[in-house]
């Protein structure tokens, strides 16, 4: 099983399912029910309906004795049982059970001749972590929603329970706005570049867009509730905004015309610091709280370059009126707004670790992506951390150092070596361990132009995460890989292109791999900048 | 409703989905039920669960009283029940509730505030062909198959019954096959090609590749019956073969070293005529038998350029000791060992119209691509012969002649074209009108890489279609657009990126529309050679 559960004994024996199969559950778990059947009706062409408990019956039901997310799954010849703290923990234990089943059942047909048998077992689980996130970034690259809802149904194949969805960035605005159109007609695409394109492998150069209608949106979250995950959308601002200013360029700081950027790396085109540029973002809000009803709303405040306030009377004129000491207070200032907004609406500000830079309301949470000195400032600052350390997380980056890896950015980040991270960083003692919601692995797609490319970045390094976020402390690599080769056969069956473990297929390989000139010496500086940069941000300097 | 069904009257009452609504049938469908629960379960959030006929139930029947794949559709306000000639007719019935509800029915999960209304209405339909097809082009761009499973719910939708997967080409193979794993191995991917990339749109340059496990394919076989929908196999010989000699050289006429194609167009190598050879498609078509249970199995036939053949001492000495007059008279002797083949296992060969230029055994099945010539000389000849002209039904073809239309091939064939297409071709006289099976439009992939490219080439137009092999004959444009309006609805809650119809949207246009150095006169030339092309095809010389 993947993720490992807290304790699991397998018997001998075992059920049967069969066209006397019913699932019993009362009316609290009439969703988990109908998601089961769902799951478990089209690779068995069984109908499962509801039935009382007993005999021949997969019963669902609730019991304080189990911890929140957690379950009890007890296989016995003739009946399965599943009982939860609460419904996640039902819903948990129902993967669980699937993940008995012949790896046929991840399947969305019947196929002839397979045996519907599930072994005798007894397991006890619960979840290490509360946030045990994904974060997918459709700025870079739109992803079409029947993709995001088939991660979603990934993620909860492995427990995760977080989708946090990159939603704005400077090459594309994804999320429809009534009152502000322009942000998806104009800022929903971009045109294709020359620029830097094929020879450094940094940018595809097609033109692409896309976006998220409002209904479109209310289904990804409908049915990611229904598999108990949350989501958690980004508005990305001061920084990373070229995509909503080139929409509308009265939240720009100059007068220069922008578009929506077909470059890769951070913009220096950010927003103004002005009060109409407050409330649009605020209306903008108005409508993102609408359409996501967690708790937690991701306003990004990561790389924002300082050069337009330094030379924009505006925001000088800001930093004095308010006292200010110079920008990054001011970005400061301008993240805080966001803060009191969200808080005297009852939601929680998310933030990359940048936010931390100048004092935030005790509300806010913190994703601490530069290694680990973010969670530990912001542990020490008394917020709440959800750890995403590039270096261990970050599924964009290479996979191995072969030059036909199809990922020119980053370190090397191997299964082996997701598999290593530890979520509570060593240095945290105490109540300040308590801080850590838990961890996010993140996805970024400037190279990752489709599901298939999003695939092959994400698996199986993400089943490997999964068990960091659910599992106990203490890690047995061999056992992890032994269970990793049978869990790729459930993959297989769901139709994700996995990398191989012995590389990638020749089609996964990177587009300049075999072919088009290369650049060596190009692709030497780009590293060596990268490299650079993450042994800078690991510093926390 | 899309496509138009026979007689059909709305009332002014409802019937009302709810908490107590139930799904009655007979043993006979409960395929059929389990589906529709399926399908309605997710975005009601209702259970909808087996239950007995009568008031607050969907009643699923059989009757002589219906024809083949026809039904009766009687919603009134306390019950719906639909009657079919056999369970295909009752699948087509719920089709058409789903059509009567909201839009919202199409999305997968439930959305709140919505209603569960059904307008009464009596609605009685039967499809006009039997073959109602769409052929979809995995060669040159490989559909994973979460895709393909998501294309054959679309045909579902619009009642099309036949799926035409193209599996193999000089691009690439797509098929496992475990006596030969080569033909996968190696022919399942090509190299990424500078040839005539980039400046003028023919190949995206790209390493691509791909293929279908044979678990795959039962998969997607059986998911397909669920839905009433037969796959047609197609293994393409004695052209269209290149990936395959690349995989096993002995498969091709000369020494010289071949790899799986990239570039576009017909290639020169070809399949020689050797027994070893056909036994090695006999091999190959013993496992396809395996996969594909329907009756019909394509083995393409169409543009095998004969020069290999006559510079071949083998091929020369097949024909003297055959008797044979020419190189077209071997292809003849070529295809018809197959036929023999599947004849002889019960099976009925389909290939492209050019199978009809030398004789073929009665059971053979003619799809006429090449304007309707190849259908008259079908069916003179005593050949079924299904339509597919490729000037009325080519879905591939640009929807207009506006320059940023992605599509650089073909004439331009818009939505109101594809509605005016008429299957039956007005020079067939009595019995020969009978060899019409019905028709399917085609889908080539050469500049659809992904399945948001394939959803912009194939809707609207397929909705077109769809009415012109369902629906009696005498179309209303008019009426057909109003419908069509409504329908997008559907498409757009299904998450499909269809063309509007104001043109393509920014993201939807020819990667060189705006940007890449444009070669006009190239572009033009090749514009020249196709229009050239298709009307050399059209008068069938």
């Amino acid at each position: 099983m993947l993720p490992l559960p807290s304790r699991c004994s397998i018997g001998e024996d075992a059920f049967r399912l069969d066209g006397g199969t019913v699932i019993a559950a009362p009316p609290a778990l009439d969703g988990v029910a109908r998601w089961l059947r769902g799951e478990l009706s089209p690779p068995t062409g069984l109908p499962l309906p509801a039935g009382p408990p007993g005999p021949d019956a997969i019963t669902l039901a609730l019991s304080d004795a189990e911890p929140a997310e957690g379950y009890r799954l007890r296989v016995e010849p003739d009946r399965v049982s599943i009982v939860g703290g609460d419904p996640a923990g039902v819903f948990y234990g129902a993967q669980t059970l699937r993940q008995l089943m012949p790896s046929m059942v991840y399947r969305r047909a019947a196929l002839a001749g397979a045996r519907w048998l599930v072994p005798c077992a007894e397991i006890s689980d619960a979840p290490r972590f509360g946030w045990r996130g994904a974060m997918l970034d459709v700025a870079r690259h739109f992803l079409p929603k029947a993709d995001v809802l088939r991660f979603i149904d990934l993620l909860a194949v492995h427990k995760l329970n977080v989708l946090h969805l990159h939603l704005t960035d400077d090459q594309g605005w994804r999320l429809e706005i009534r009152r502000y159109p322009e942000l998806t007609r104009v800022g929903a695409w971009r045109r294709e570049s020359m620029v830097g394109s094929r020879q450094h492998g940094r940018f595809d150069g097609r033109p692409h867009g896309g976006y998220y209608t409002q209904d479109d949106v209310r289904e990804i979250v409908a049915y990611a509730a229904e598999r108990f995950v949350t989501v958690v959308p980004e508005i990305d601002i001061p920084g990373h905004s070229q995509a909503a200013i080139a929409a509308y360029p009265m939240l720009g700081n100059t007068a220069a015309p922008v578009e929506v950027s077909t470059s890769w790396g951070i913009s220096s085109r950010v927003l103004n610091v002005a009060d109409p540029t407050l409330d649009f973002y605020r209306h903008v809000l108005d409508e993102v709280l609408e359409l996501f009803p967690g708790p937690f709303i991701g306003i990004g405040g990561d790389e924002c370059p300082k050069d337009e306030w330094r030379a924009s009377p505006h925001a000088q004129e800001r930093i004095r009126a308010l006292g200010l000491r110079d920008e990054d207070e001011l970005q400061s200032w301008f993240v805080r707004q966001f803060d009191e907004y969200l808080t005297a609406r009852g939601r929680r500000l998310y933030g990359w670790d940048e936010i931390l830079e100048g004092g935030l309301a005790p509300g806010a949470t913190v994703a601490s992506w530069r290694g680990t000195v973010g969670a530990l400032a912001a542990a020490h600052a008394g917020h709440d951390v959800v750890l995403c350390p590039d270096t261990s997380v970050y599924l964009d980056y290479r996979q191995s150092d072969h030059p036909d890896e199809p990922i020119p950015v980053g370190t090397v980040l191997g299964v082996d070596e997701v598999y290593a991270f530890e979520p509570v960083p060593a240095q945290l003692t105490g109540a300040q361990r308590d801080r850590v919601l838990g961890a996010q692995c993140n996805i970024w797609t400037e190279h990752l132009p489709s599901a298939r490319a999003v695939d092959y970045a994400a698996f199986p390094r993400l089943c490997a995460f999964a068990e960091t976020v659910w599992s106990a402390p203490g890690r047995d690599l061999a056992a992890f890989r032994h269970r990793l080769a049978t869990h790729l056969g459930r993959l297989d069956a769901l139709g994700v292109e996995y990398r191989p473990d012995a590389g990638p297929l020749p089609w996964q390989t990177r587009p300049d791999a075999q072919g088009w000139p290369k650049d060596r010496a190009a692709r030497e500086a780009e590293l060596a900048i990268m490299t650079a940069r993450i042994a800078r941000l690991s510093d926390g300097s």
